[in-house]
């Protein structure tokens, strides 16, 4: 295509960037709520990005060989929904931009994935759009390595502010695409000198282009209002060797007379004065919110022009050898394939029957030696722990820059970039991802956690070292509150399992959460198998199971995740030869507990006075606890020393269950 | 000084340096676990560095006017504890070098500040030492700026590894230190490209001195072997007039015959063999942990080198202006001023007399407004949202490359980074850092304001738009699991004002915890004033007050926090008039609360049924209420809408307050 031709006979480009400008401008103003800076800054790249290259369907935003476009700078969600109004997506009607930041409107603040059509993430954290996306051009690569490019080859394009750049998660985003060569990936940043505080020189003086060169990509700088530059910057960058950084150097605000320029545009309605004088300025007649039909008619086109490979792509699609394209339709349906079932089974009761002690981390290692064949499209890595985590299956191959075809990520030293990259690999679809740290480093990580949930998406966190009984690396390294502070994000499963049995069942569960990712928080020293008897049935499903009854009814309930389940078995066991009845229940997840039916909730919990085992602190306990209850943990950081040293430091012992057994019971009978 | 010439006249380099390395060996072998790689590749330039340039005074750990070292690669302890010990710090025994990583010993896994003299940071989370030390290389020259070099004048050295660098928080680390040109900072960079999963060449190719570069650092590549090298690198990164950052080549356990250079090197003992073989290569004929006569000589002369600035440095403060002396006595005195306590009455009484409806956020401006006079070691500052987190006192100058006597620290977009950086303000010393942003942020930040906690080093976290009360910017930005989240943490104190005068009681209390540091979670939104009637006491001061007392008895108590404490005491109101006696308990810090007297705690709870308003999740609310208590407020991620729209989609209302209290005060009567 000649990229440099005019978008459209019906409008001028300066037409259709005016529109952008004008429905942001009064969408804020309607809202008296809004970024107008942005989206009027940008609409002249954005128009050419959208009329002239990104490759989609509005009739079918799920087509999956689409190009991805994140808008990492989330704040400007004016500019995306303008677009997507514009092009046709479906719900994105001019009643919506009216309702623009109202309550339940398809135009939110920042734009959120599942919510519009045609928002390929949820943004405004900065940073993490433009990591996520990252992970997109890196499905798109893996993908493309599976089934060729006839069917998959797509293009992944940021925009990107200051902010995003600024973010430490910039640094970890462009380093793993730099090191990956992730050509097709195209961050256009907005650069326009301003953020909320003032310009950006009150706090920042990086060469942002000699950053990105240092990091393996090609970079360099146009004037992003000026269409033919764009286009024939966008055009070259196209055909890159490396992902492409494109400094675009633009006006926030462009238009609005007196405030463009100046950090008074960036994150409030203009008013009407400077309103009118923008309107004026672009000779721009029309109400708000009215388009004139001519440049819904560019609009338009450009929509059907983008829409064009779509039915080229179908009959490609079409021609696929039946197998290859079974496979490719399993892998895109996130379906869990059977023999992921049967190896779980076949796990568990291996596990249950013959099984020594074992740390859950490697139990998970073994596990996950068996579901990575069965599962082909599971994505591992680890940010540099691969040994320590155990995410590594025997028959994976490591990703690198010259060959995509394997399916494990050394993600680097880059806890936060690979949660964000594995959020993306997950919403670019083909893929299950998961990825392994240290529990501790869940605070690196979670901002990505977070966004995961609020997004509903399948991405799965082996997080080791559960407790302190990681031992010696101490305090800094050792979870106490993460449990908690995890399970606190609405929408994310965390599972603590308690041996290699409960180990297999929480995999099977973070799989088959197809609207929710997990954290699978597993331990570094041996634990015994507490589940004997094997089950075919997961009982982890319904988040906690009496694992051991006492005839005759209960004295006292003991409560355990993980680590500590094991101990409360052995405490139970002692307690019956001093004719105390103690029943053991395992809590491998709260989430999960919380959602069952209460007449279950209830005989698991039964009437006996309850004790709490987690080598943690007690917070989030009174799902299971009430004021009057025991709980067996940690109230402050850790300490460095051997594993078994710090477990009889912070009293968690079969011996300070026992006793507080014992006290609880007598008090029942008193 | 000559800084080329031999370090000892008792020593050789190569024996200093391998004493270092054996001690490192020995260590880790009879811990069997620890990380000897680092210690042995840079004992070269540590040698160098402390020997030759380094000032301190093992007699007087806290020296202010001492150099800073900060072991960012905290995993490498070894190197630390091997220099403190034969440097003759106080504590640092051989018997605690035998210890090592053992049960309360001197010499934990990492690093611990307040543990061993001479750690002047907890190091161990990558990327946060250097991070730190921008912080304290900031404060050298803001101290430097109002006391002369005179008795301010030293350097902050920070040794990293690749995972500090490739962590995303040594990017906003970087850039900032960059920008202010913290000419005083360097960096050495232990470029040994290995990392736990093998070589860095794995995952990372970004070329890190033009990285570095872009930032605005100085940047080069050196022997780092070679002590002549070394020191003539140090020689000339103390005259740069930029931060530098110097490329130390090395070999990851240098020494060792077969594992040198490799990852298996790096965080494992090194076996029987191997240190054997290492110690022939060394012709080091002595016993573990045994170090010879002259090797000792050597380093009791480098210590007594290094603390020779001392004893000039007494004489130049004895000749200190008297007020001078006095304004720096009490500036790192890290004491209270008299006048903050009279603003903060002052502030209360105004506020309670006649105070109209305020957003706490702007309470805590105008409340900054009077404390930044009377305390002026206060350094504010924001993540570049300073008109939103109101966190500009109006007699405060931004504090620029050119200009250090300023109280105002732009530090850009990056949270985390701002926090580590204040973590280091507060660790040099002489000032107290605050900082803000938004809340939902905290999840950005939060491995800095857990290594705080860590610390226990004072640091004032301003979190604004605390709640779905921001309104519009929807999900991405509302907090809905944050107080939960940072109540987790162990040794953080999280507020939660109600109004200006709990405003001004959280910041007299956050100021007073010298050992703690503070969260002040404040409102986007305007909340009226609930304490009518001044109080000379601080009422926060508990945790937990009655702030309306029924007469007759309660029916039921309302627990509020923050903005919702208003709706308790409408609802209270409400209540009276159809019969039902409603206290309301303000609960403006959980901790607190948890630590008062127990019968102060019974008091403030009685014996009526609880409902707990907040709106923000349950989790942790059992510190006030039980099972059968009722809770108002979140269960899910927010949304986007004007803030009222909000509290009544998700239930937060007076209505539904006077619902709940209704029912409960019933079956209390029933």
């Amino acid at each position: 295509m000649n990229v440099l031709a005019r978008a459209s006979k019906s409008a001028t480009h300066v037409e259709m960037a005016n529109s952008l400008r004008v429905l942001a401008m009064d969408a804020v103003e309607k809202a008296n709520s809004g970024h107008p800076g942005m989206p009027m800054g940008m609409a002249d790249v954005a128009t050419v990005l959208f009329t002239r290259f990104l490759k989609f369907d509005p009739a079918d935003p799920a087509w999956h060989d689409r190009d991805r476009f994140v808008l990492s700078a989330g704040h400007g969600s004016m500019l995306l929904y303008a677009l997507l109004h514009l092009l046709g997506y479906p719900g994105v009607t001019r009643a919506e931009l009216e309702r623009f930041r109202q309550i339940d409107s398809k135009t939110p603040g920042h734009p959120e994935y599942g919510h519009t059509a045609g928002v390929e993430t949820t943004t405004g954290p900065l940073g993490q759009g433009l990591a996520t996306a990252v992970g997109m051009a890196l499905a798109e690569k893996l993908l493309a390595a599976r089934y060729g490019a006839e069917i998959v080859d797509h293009h992944t394009y940021v925009i990107s502010g200051d902010g995003c750049l600024m973010e430490g998660i910039s640094h970890e985003a462009i380093a793993l695409a730099g090191h990956l060569k992730l050509s097709k990936l195209i961050l256009l940043w907005d650069d326009n000198g301003i953020t909320i505080d003032g310009k950006v020189s009150l706090a920042d003086s990086v060469d942002q282009l000699a950053r990105f060169e240092a990091a393996g990509w090609r970079a360099f700088r146009i004037d992003g209002h000026d269409p033919d530059a764009i286009a024939a910057a966008i055009e070259s960058a196209r055909s890159s060797d490396r992902p492409v950084m494109i400094a675009c150097k633009t006006v926030i605000g462009y238009g609005a007379p007196t405030k463009a320029g100046t950090h008074s545009v960036h994150g409030a309605a203009l008013g009407k004065e400077e309103i009118a004088g923008a309107r004026a300025g672009f000779a721009w007649t029309h109400d708000p919110f009215e388009i004139p039909a001519n440049i819904v008619t560019a609009w338009t086109e450009a929509a059907e022009h983008a829409a064009r490979e779509h039915s080229a792509w179908k009959t490609r699609y079409g021609k696929l050898d039946a197998k290859i394209r079974a496979d490719y339709d399993a892998d895109l349906s996130g379906a869990i394939r059977p023999a992921v079932f049967a190896a779980v089974e076949a796990f568990k009761q291996a596990a249950s029957e013959g099984g020594a002690p074992q740390a859950t981390r490697i139990s998970s290692q073994k596990l996950l030696d068996r579901l990575s064949p069965a599962q082909p499209n599971l994505i591992g890595g680890s940010a540099d722990l691969t040994g320590s985590n155990n995410t590594k299956a025997a028959d994976m191959k490591s990703v690198t820059p010259e060959d995509f075809t394997g399916r494990y990520i050394h993600y680097g030293i880059r806890e936060f970039g690979m949660a964000a990259a594995m959020n993306g690999i997950a919403l670019h679809g083909g893929f299950i991802p998961y990825g392994g740290t240290f529990l501790v480093f869940a605070d690196y990580s979670r901002p990505a956690i977070r966004l995961a949930a609020l997004m509903g998406v399948r991405v799965i966190h082996v997080l080791t070292h559960d407790s302190i009984g990681l031992g010696e690396d101490g305090p800094t390294h050792q979870p106490v509150e993460h449990l908690a502070s995890l399970r606190a994000i609405p929408n994310l499963l965390v599972f603590r399992p308690a041996d290699a049995v409960e180990t297999a069942e929480a995999w099977e569960l973070a799989l088959k959460a197809e609207k929710t990712p997990s954290v699978i928080a597993l331990s570094r020293q041996n634990l015994p198998i507490v589940r004997r008897e094997h089950s075919q049935e997961n009982l982890s499903e319904k988040g906690a199971y009496v694992l051991r009854e006492p005839e005759g009814g209960r004295d006292v309930t003991l409560f355990g995740t993980g680590s500590e389940v094991s101990l409360a078995v052995e405490a139970a066991e002692r307690l019956a030869g001093e004719g105390v009845k103690a029943a053991v229940v395992s809590v491998p997840c709260f989430e999960l507990f919380a959602a069952a039916p209460s007449d279950y909730r209830r005989s698991v919990l039964g009437q006996a006075p309850r004790i709490g085992i987690e080598a943690a602190i007690r917070q989030g306990w009174d799902i299971v606890l009430g004021p009057e209850d025991g709980f067996i943990g940690m109230s402050s950081f850790g300490a460095s020393a051997p594993a078994g040293d710090l477990f009889k430091k912070f009293g968690i012992t079969v011996e300070a269950i026992i006793a507080q057994a014992r006290a609880l019971a007598a008090s029942q009978r008193a």
